[in-house]
């Protein structure tokens, strides 16, 4: 941490900084330049640096090392790959998982499954406890989706992904789950975070609607400061002023992300547009912009989905899709 | 539901989309203008109007009910006034929370709570669980504080509000608490919502980071549809580009709010703005603006708060706005 | 346009509007449902929809027709294709624009220039007249520059585009330059657009900061209603939260655009970045989204740059890029 | 310039930086920290610190002198005060500054202007020239607006402001108008403020839509260091994704300017909001944060109006709101 004093502020005031960070547990070391005299903060404590700032001659407190570590690329320098029942995520491999919005009974799982098995999808999805603004709308299946979720996998190899809700609903889907997702909603849920660090299975980390990367890191860490070593992260789309898409699908958080960190980070098309029509181009972006794998709704009868049949693809559109990502993951060196 | 078409869509076209939407559920209403035909779609069921906007020959589907209904004035015209052990919150009356971010011992809450009590605040608050984006940062002193928060607040005859973070600390926080706090981060906690519909405790509903007014509104409708009448709306500041404030407080939803909903709306500047000098002019402004009250955060010594110290008012400092804002209260035809 | 009046309105209210509407040069229209009458206001003249918005009775007022014509798909259903010199932008042809921020010297467009004539492009750019936050950094070389650009650009059979800042410029732009761009911040200069409207050649028009692809078509707009029908839109990055990159850019406007409107869309990923290791990346996403071409910055020495060096490219690795480019497009069935 | 050199980072890397910024024309400053090697740049050299940031070995840069001087409080501590034909803003003093959107006619000009005189308001405000979205709406009457508006101020004694739009319209409002108006999409066409920067009327310089308060001051520095002294801020709201409101005022900016600058701050709550009844509330709310006055769109006949009606105060209701704000402003030690 850097503490920049206003210019001209003299000795005493100077002093009573040092005092201060030292009494929190600092190391102290002042630099005196031309125009400002700087105190660098050397130590492990946490200090939230507004506290600094409010102290009479200081016009600056600068934070210079990072607060997330196990995430950070300083801390390994290799991309992590996470390894799904023999389906590898990161490191030149990327990741395919489809399916529907939500799962709504067995037969509409067992078709979705099967295309999506036919076109080569290894990673299956489906929602069983739905967060929905009106209290009116469909709420998911809740154990019983997970079930059929996980009957349906099993008959076509797949592995299975869902979103969990609660820390009181992780053990239920530890038990029918290969990968378990924490939505944007709850990114910033730290108890759940917390508990998801202390089991052995991979995590996929959405962001939030309106957090920064940096907010997301620090949610990452949380997780794997509790142990568990396997996030995903995965790009959903941001709130900005543009109202024709659902959200802004910020796709330069790849090449952030992974400049910054290890871990492997995914795109959700389908949530970030809101729009069919608009999967398609926003999923071939990510592909070429290096992203390490996507998460797509599909639904073999959209229109009569009982949840986001708007922006669901058709299997067959999805087939084509996928061929079109297959040839544009070997341009940028990637193959699924 | 207004469903327009484009402009020459054939009968044909025409009729698939009255097919479509009784098959929902919906009376159609067919109105042909000059240049569109304009379906007027009238029921009570759910629908994504985008599975609609997806049909052929559809320009643009427009809601023309509001989603909320029990929050609106059409439901209710009168303001909602809430009463907290006597202390009143809407229809002219303006409420005053204050206190610490964190409850830290008995010995802070007291001298806290002495000061506050001798200027005429009679509702302390004080968190008892913090959700924090640190894992290494201080998390609270759990039911613990929540105990001296409730001793201490009955020693000075004070009500009580703290944050509650999860379903399962409902039961707890109803043995202590007079009013229910959910954060900005669970605003959209649906499942919380629920659960705080079938309580009968005030429930303080603090706006998202990036949340619309509409979806603020939502969440409240989740709460007293469960039959739960007395929600206390809090703004607390968005998320802008702007970062010379930790938050862009919001002053117009004040007025916003006010004009569609019976509601009372409260602010807190501290949160908003994140620093100790711009909660007093952002306290003034919401009162003038109309504010059915505040929540203000006060420390007996910020320097060392173990949370938000940076945003804490000195209890001296708080008594002087107070008293102004007493004064202000009256221009607007409010009182304290 | 249709006014959705309040449930309940009465006869006598609904009549009120209706005389409204026809003073204003509208025919009216009603039709009464369940729940709300729905009149429908056509004709062809501007109105503010919140002047009726305000009448009593009035819910909710809905603009059905788009304010934009010209730029529709309505009104033109194939794709513009832009012909600069013999290379076309549009309708499946990629068009790639490529230069350093600032033209510096002759010798520095000419070192740069022969290179990038080298990998195939044809179209340079380079900046005369800079608009600058800071009064004391480098201005631009004014009509020198533009002399510079046009002369290098001749030598290499470059066509040539470069920044108009105001209507005073526009003759002298004529005369060098072969498309004239309209920068992020002169998107809303109505003024300029108007002018522009009036020269036959084409305008290359960036999307504000903050603008709505709506006001984004609008501005375009204005310039095709004066009669030009040659403008390039370009997408540069909008204003978001995230600070990691300079701007949020917005690779969902290509495919939104497409849909709504026949002009061609092109990238800046160099200022949507900020960051020359960005620049890649994103070049790949817009490409594989299916923009219409690419404006690149590129300078033969970046560390010695005097303006945005940090976000261009070495002629060597836009070399690179270039060719995986060109594969990508074919992927998308497009090509340079 | 704070340079943060990588942990770890070795003599040979430190040794670099240190000689780039020297033949950059700084000053080395070389602090060996725990972890981290500082170097402090020191000069008067602009420079764009990704420059450096992209050098080998370096963490990050900082830049710790502000970009802007004139401006700021350090380079002059008391409030400045601009004296207007005798009316005071700035320093305790408050200014009203009202009248309609657009000057219509001289009958429409001479009974606003006679209902605002009796009131006490002693600035007159009207548009001349209207840059306006659709190229069909009314344009504004041009010079001879600005004639108007003279004339009838003259005849009430008042002083008046209106909009430049262009550097080639400078001269003629020099002729007519007393503090002429840069609107917000004008914030930074920075040829005009340096043309501002030139005459010796005072200039209101509206905040942009997507403007950080730092790039606003920064574009009130362009008109100040061009030797123009009297700059007048103004906020007039910001672009977020709330849609209820037109934009949202950001209230918070008038004591974070006042903190850093000494320039007046005045708040325009009609085009913030975009709504009559939302301007009485935030009109007050500016005040009681402190603002140094408002400017305040009031038409004899709202309904009539050719602009922005539904934004525009009755007479009578203005008269209503400007008595409460003169109590108001007594609350907070100023005065009308």
């Amino acid at each position: 941490m850097l503490i920049v004093m206003e210019s001209g502020a003299d000795e005493n005031k100077i002093q009573k900084i040092v005092n201060f960070i030292k009494d929190k547990g600092f190391d102290a070391h002042v630099s005196k330049g031309e125009d400002h005299t700087v105190i660098g903060a050397v130590g492990r404590k946490v200090i939230d640096k507004r506290d600094i700032e409010l102290l009479e001659g200081v016009q600056e407190v600068i934070r210079i090392s990072s607060p997330y570590k196990l995430v950070s690329r300083v801390f390994k320098q290799s991309d992590t790959v996470i390894d799904v029942n023999g389906v590898k995520i990161g490191g030149g491999h990327v990741g395919m998982i489809a399916g529907p919005c939500s799962v709504e009974s067995y037969d509409q799982m067992d078709i979705t499954a099967s295309k999506l098995s036919s076109c080569g999808v290894k990673i299956l999805r489906g929602g069983a406890f739905k967060p929905r603004t009106s209290p009116y709308a469909f709420q998911g299946l809740g154990e019983e989706g997970l079930k059929i979720l996980r009957e349906v996998a099993d008959k076509y190899s797949m592995a299975v992904t869902s979103e969990v809700m609660e820390v009181s609903q992780i053990p239920m889907f530890l038990e029918y789950v290969d990968i378990l997702q924490v939505g944007a909603r709850n990114m910033q849920n730290f108890n759940l975070l917390k508990h998801l660090g202390e089991i052995r299975k991979p995590v996929l980390l959405k962001r939030g609607l309106s957090s920064t990367i940096e907010e997301w890191l620090m949610s990452a860490e949380y997780i794997m400061s509790g142990g568990n070593r396997e996030v995903i992260l995965c790009e959903r789309g941001i709130r900005t002023f543009e109202h024709m898409t659902r959200n802004t699908l910020d796709i330069s958080a790849i090449p952030v992300v992974q400049k910054i960190s290890h871990l492997p980070i995914l795109v959700d098309p389908s949530h970030a547009t809101g729009l069919r029509d608009k999967v398609a181009p926003m999923s071939k972006a990510a592909i070429a912009a290096g992203a390490d794998g996507l998460i797509i709704e599909v639904h073999h009868s959209p229109e009569t989905a009982l949840c986001d049949g708007a922006q669901s693809l058709y299997p067959e559109d999805f087939r084509v899709l996928f061929d079109d990502l297959k040839v544009l993951a070997k341009v940028v060196n990637k193959k699924f």
